[in-house]
């Protein structure tokens, strides 16, 4: 069992692990505190994918006093030699006595075997310590890990009568600046940001991360020099996209997800060819491949078609909906173009996870059920 | 200026008015406190038109004590021999010797003539303490005396994706048992229920209030036997209804209204004939029609096109949606036709008053900007 002092130190070290969440892509964030005799003697996270792990920062600051020390960590420490040493020996090394591990590592590659090494080296372990707070740290890549898919959120703004745009196409702005900051922070949450060739040629949309219009309480725990722009993915089965539009100009990596690919591009585009499936380029397939590129998670910012085919494929895990304070009428453009669906008891559900206001607007954050 | 005690006692009187609340239409609820020396000698509320006032329940439980004592009012007593006599007459009689009114009549004929009458009586009077709690008690009474329009609320249910129904016309149910018994009490509150005869003949509803499936909080203040049916107001400008069907059946009033009445009808079923406008029933007409019988409060449960010309004449005032959280298709039915929008900017734009979750549905409630 655990005692009142496990899980104060626990939430610290979540605490600390949240410090890494817009840098350490594609690892996870973990963050790590070292206690002896009641007193913090040392603490870490991980800060980038290359760096040293939340471990390895603890020990460092703790020095001898590591010795006889109970470590929190947040996730499982690493048993294997991958860009640095595994933190289970350097642990044991440094003469720790106990480890208090908030989930085992969910990849089933490795999942047990540094708490096993621990264990066997005579280090007491524990497991299972606000494990749900520790999953939702690292949605995507707990996905990735367990099931060789990307963590998807679908985002999407709307009239409270559910339209994104008017019959014409007529489109900005639906939502409030703040709700357009929002989403900001949004995508600089994710691994890779998803859209369609069609709504990229239609809203001349860059899909950057602005680091201006970031909320102020990210931009505080996210400084400017450690910006990071996600994949831009764009679907362009017709390989419609040319190398003058605004999205291939700005900064950052661009993924052409195309059935095959062509045409000369700057170094910063990546072109991937993907199979066809009922003459459509293959969704899964497309997602397997972002995967097994590290994809760890993808925000979604597509018009009903791609939304709903998605949808269809049993590809999305939330949906985040910014619902504006107007009424558009039944002749707008809806969310999700989904026309296999004809009975009621067949539209998916979900859960409300979060409903807030964000300035004028209404978020709603739900899960796939 | 208004002392503390002030504030407490006529926070009092609101909360005595609103016992009330399901039954006193049309007249306003209205609470009374009578106070002398700190402590309370008499208090009442508005029950039901035709019985007394709520200064005369307070009057007759302070009695002789009311000599001295101030007495605090929701609404500015009434001047004037109605099926009542005037309150401001009573109050002076029983020698009060300190009116606080927390709003004026907002009706013009009588607005202030009872202040005045207390006032040239030598008796103190203010006016204005807690007045938006006031006025938030009778939003339907009030609108009717200054426009002659009753208050109008639009109540929708639909998917996270502004869907009433699958395009097949499907639509039982979307939302849960919560949210309908929610729908109950927003029945249960309001004067009218406005529905189409294309409603009431694809859903066979009854629109009826069933005080079994009210909310308990809401039983606890409103005894069965003191349940009245909301007036059912069915546009029917086709005449398309017909004695047989469920609507008319069950118990409660019912009204047509038609461009030119025909048929039998029960007793309970009236036909109001309506004008036309561009080949359609006038609702502008038939909403002063509907306040000139005294109706306050009209809530509309109907489908697309009737919400949306509503909206489009200005008549609506206040907004229920509550949201399933399920997607539907962009091929279901939407929530409000409005062939006339074709701009963003010309989008009926809405003030958010409250979300919050009934059951597993979101409610949220707005106001026409």
């Amino acid at each position: 069992m655990f005692s009142q002092d496990d899980y104060q130190w626990m939430s610290r070290a979540l605490e600390l692990a949240r410090r890494g969440r817009y840098t350490t892509a594609p690892n996870p964030c973990v963050g790590a505190v070292l206690v002896k005799a009641g007193v913090v003697v040392g603490e870490g996270w991980h800060q980038r994918a290359g760096e040293p792990h939340a471990e390895v920062y603890a020990l460092h600051a703790a020095g001898d006093n590591a010795r006889g020390a109970t470590a929190y960590v947040t996730l499982e420490p690493c048993s294997h030699h991958g860009r640095t040493p595994p933190c289970a020996e350097a642990l044991i090394k440094a003469g720790v006595t106990r480890v208090v591990a908030a989930m085992v590592d969910p990849n089933p590659q490795v999942g047990g075997r540094g708490l096993r090494m621990l264990s066997e080296a005579g280090i007491k372990t524990d497991f299972g310590l606000l494990a749900s707070e520790a999953e939702a740290l690292n949605p995507g890549f707990f996905k990735r890990m367990r099931t060789a898919f990307p963590q998807v959120t679908v985002k999407l703004g709307a009239s409270l009568d559910g339209r994104t745009a008017m019959a014409s196409g007529e489109s900005q702005w639906i939502t409030s600046p703040e709700a357009r900051r929002d989403v900001q922070r949004l995508r600089a949450r994710h691994d890779a940001v998803l859209s369609s060739a069609e709504t990229v040629l239609a809203d001349n949309a860059s899909l950057t991360v602005r680091w201006d219009e970031l909320p102020a309480s990210v931009k505080a725990s996210y400084p400017k020099e450690t910006l990071r722009q996600p994949l831009r993915v764009i679907v362009d089965s017709q390989n419609r996209l040319t190398p003058d539009l605004p999205l291939l100009q700005s900064e950052g990596p661009v993924l052409l997800a195309r059935h095959k690919a062509s045409g000369e591009w700057p170094a910063w585009v990546q072109q991937l060819e993907v199979p066809l499936l009922d003459g459509k380029l293959d969704l899964v397939s497309l997602f397997m491949l972002l995967a097994k590129q590290n994809v760890n998670s993808v925000l979604v910012e597509a018009g009903p078609r791609l939304c709903g085919a998605l949808l269809d494929k049993g590809l999305v895990d939330d949906l985040v909906l910014y619902q504006a304070p107007k009424l558009m009428g039944d002749e707008g453009r809806g969310l999700f173009h989904l026309p296999g669906l004809t009975r009621l008891f067949q539209a998916p559900k979900l859960n409300i996870k979060d409903v807030r206001m964000v300035g004028p607007d209404i978020r709603i954050t739900a899960r796939l059920a």
